[in-house]
């Protein structure tokens, strides 16, 4: 499993200079079809189509007492995966973190910019990283993620996300959100659903925006996690260098098992990285009527277009008849702004 | 930490024939004074004391709007230990599930019996375990608590407590728990407070009545955890044989940070174990004001009067000013029936 985090910032890492495809904000036309949406409509932002149909009418049916299908309102459990899910996962925060956590430390100790792996970093040296694999790789996440405490790390967070733009745009990073999901949020959770992020992200950094960026508390994210150990003299909980949990493709059942207990009745991920198949497939598997949704990256004007090579989540989307949700027909406005 | 709940085991198993002080069930004349508790009080089974005004003191002022001491509902986090916090720890309930289920799994197999660590269980051979020390308790947890799916093991625990009695009693295992607990969480939650169980015990054996017994949902109990792996062929979690985190004493704070990420703001424990104060020690440090309260076994007649040997919990509380709450004279009712 740390292997699985590696490759990601490693991946992460080679991907270095900011990337020119940004996600570009919705059109005043969408926003204005937005703003004329029937009244009364739980998801204004979603196309009229067979996905949105399929959506309402699954919570109907299982909020209805007395139905067969109803399900009670203490395992009505919807999952959420957030990079390429709730959030576009270009730019990927959890780098921009990561960069940004170097930026500050070396400001505080410029002598580090001469030291390693802070100085591949700054002089944006991606064969440092080529060269030294996992070991250089623990150094940077031990660096910037851990070795602190808790309070200390969640001030580091709060202090990123508070001026924290999309790169190359005067845009704040919330607009990276998909206004669609905003609204199939509100929609579960009015209907008794209680939404969860499981992603593979940073489970603090994820916690540090969860409830302002989407109604969600922080007991509600599943995500990585590193050790931790107790320091009764300070009273405070410190993160240590080694991976808990990587809460990515098959560890994400156990994330959920481990947080929430219990299968999701809704879950709903994206195709790209294959990370949210066992996800939908554990809730597949629940004894309530399911409901499981992938999100398919086709939009190359709004947001992107990209796959996996493989087409490993589609082609298991089709066997298993999780629902596809389409970004440039099914939704009608991609971003919150 | 995996020898502490192989010592908190042993001392189960040393403790092995069925104790003769349960719990006395309330008289009907506390029944009656609670019935006619004065109309709108929170607490009608706690005895009008400096406890009781202090908890009602402090709720009031976090929750007034504008006030320097208001806390933010998402941060209204309140944690309780379970045994001999929210209900009593004598009958351990731990100990008579893994009781049962080495009675169930003989009765499905009966040739267990001649088989250790079944036939020592059987026998009540106390030896078996003294001599066999930690690799005797890894075979006995490893054989009822683990290698079975989840789905398994939640079946087996909703049996369980379906007919689960005190033993030598014919009354209802649920009748362990606390009536005046049972208000305090239900007025910390209508006063917008979460409640969360933060307890030794394994935490899918709490999960399973959490909701039943407290009101309190699966995903809000911190517990005990076992390794866990998903198995993609069959879609299930499976159950490994190998502890993840004994969540006691200073791994109380690591549950918390793990699945709150917050500190808790109300914290309640027990006397008995000194399992609990590093959980009341690190909700102290809380930004906001805080609250700590600890249950002082005192009372005799109606529970238990059982302390520690080196008075730990009582002298720390002291020190730290956490509120003690003696049984004995600041309940005027102790158990639900």
């Amino acid at each position: 499993m740390k292997k699985g985090l590696f490759i990601l910032l490693f991946v992460a890492l080679l991907a270095f200079s900011c990337k020119k495809s940004e996600p570009t904000t919705s059109t005043a036309t969408e926003s204005k079809q937005t703003e004329t949406a029937v009244s009364g409509d739980p998801l204004p932002s979603w196309n009229d189509g067979t996905l949105k149909k399929d959506i309402i009418a699954y919570v109907e049916k299982v909020t209805k007492e007395g139905s067969p299908d109803f399900i009670p309102i203490n395992s009505r459990i919807a999952t959420f995966d957030n990079d390429g899910t709730l959030w576009a996962e270009k730019p990927l925060v959890q780098e921009l973190f990561a960069f940004y956590r170097v930026k500050k430390m070396v400001e505080a100790n410029p002598a580090l910019a001469q030291k390693q792996p802070f100085k591949a970093v700054i002089e944006k040296d991606k064969s440092y990283f080529e060269k030294g694999g996992d070991k250089a790789l623990i150094e940077l996440v031990a660096a910037t993620h851990t070795g602190m405490s808790e309070d200390e790390f969640e001030a580091s967070i709060t202090e990123f996300f508070k001026d924290a733009k999309i790169p190359g745009k005067e845009t704040a990073l919330k607009n990276i959100r998909y206004q669609p999901q905003l609204e199939l949020l509100n929609y579960l959770r009015a209907n008794g659903f209680k939404t969860f992020i499981v992603t593979g992200g940073t489970i603090e950094v994820v916690r540090g925006i969860s409830e302002d960026f989407y109604g969600i508390p922080k007991e509600q994210v599943v995500g990585t996690s590193f050790k931790y150990k107790y320091d009764p003299v300070k009273n405070v909980v410190l993160r240590e260098p080694a991976l808990d949990l990587f809460n990515d493709k098959d560890a994400k059942p156990v994330g959920i098992q481990l947080h929430i207990g219990q299968r999701p009745v809704f879950a709903c991920g994206n195709e790209g990285g294959a990370g949210d198949l066992a996800m939908l497939k554990y809730s597949q598997g629940s004894k309530y009527p399911s409901f499981q949704m992938l999100v398919n990256h086709n939009d190359s004007i709004r947001e992107f277009n990209y796959q996996e090579k493989d087409n490993l989540s589609l082609s298991t989307a089709a066997k298993n008849k999780y629902h596809v949700m389409n970004m440039k027909d099914d939704w009608k406005k991609v971003f919150a702004d």
